[in-house]
């Protein structure tokens, strides 16, 4: 079950059998409904979550009561809300599972004590916290300066293996686009 | 010289004074005058950067030609383009100093060495990548749900020592809004 953690981790540093060990000790396994919240708005984020089988997305709901989602979570990812889970402060977000999952979940606490239990794994989060800034910058780059057509083609290629999990109204969210221009995206060739 | 910068890693780590020398080795101390570029579009980025006295905004320009700036860089804190760094891709952005600032740069292979020679550094830059990663959504979450008004506030609370460094109109592209909407924002009282 826990394969896919410890192979994300692998790839990285390499953990003998005694560290893996008490990385186990540190996390819960919860399985969890289709459609169930890890987290509500204006909870606290109690947990960082790493997705073993499963999908989640993450929202808000804006002013004119219209949500918006704001990242997928497949499996081998974490998910959480880093801003409410650091600063112990309400979240503005929801997230939900989009199918039956399994996710490994810590607490504010266990994780505090990762590091001196098993000093490797800065290096694991200091690549992981790196890749996340890469790829929030490169979003918000590909928001200023693509289509919503040229956003949709290039999530579709680097997600191809989980595109037939996400519902269509979700991904227009994602996009900021309505289902209906969704749609014609889609039927339309990629140039 | 390089105070500050030991400083800043001496909040997360304790450097003895052979790993700090070993440090000083893999940077470069560079003097630049006021209105240099640190990076233009379509350059690859070669260098992170440390400003160690100084200030420095990161803009890039949009299909209509007009400049957005991105983020402000103040004494003490890292710049660079991350993306165009780590992947070795042409940058979309400026990097330009707003007075004359003296830097650390470091280069993508001293980089590469610095976490074998001192790997006490992996928890910095762990820190470093986690806090840009809660800073950017925080970002992210605040243009979704504040007006430019709020923004404006929360900017000058936060960055109270520097606001006489930044020049109006880079504060208002910033934000995003013309000057002219800036002034009026400055002038009407704080409620």
């Amino acid at each position: 079950m826990l394969t896919i953690f410890f192979k994300a981790i692998d790839k990285v540093v390499f953990l003998n059998e005694e560290e893996k060990a008490t990385l186990t000790t540190l996390f819960q396994i919860v399985n969890v409904d289709k459609g169930s919240f890890l987290l509500k708005e204006g909870e606290i984020c109690k947990y960082e979550f790493f997705i073993l089988n499963g999908l989640a997305r993450t929202f808000y709901i804006n002013e004119q009561g219209e949500e918006h989602t704001s990242m997928f979570a497949f499996s081998g990812w974490w998910t959480g809300d880093l801003i409410s889970f650091q600063k112990r402060s309400p979240s503005k977000n929801y997230i939900q599972t989009l199918e039956q999952s399994t996710v490994l979940r810590i607490t504010h606490s266990a994780q505090a004590d990762i590091f001196k239990l098993v000093p490797k794994l800065e290096k694991y989060f200091r690549i992981l916290f790196q890749n996340r800034v890469v790829a929030l910058e490169e979003a918000l780059e590909v928001r200023q300066s693509q289509t919503a057509a040229e956003v949709y083609h290039a999530f579709t290629k680097k997600h191809a293996a989980y595109m037939n999990q996400i519902p269509l109204k979700h991904l227009a969210s994602y996009l900021n686009i309505t289902p209906g221009y969704l749609s014609r995206i889609r039927s339309q060739k990629k140039y």
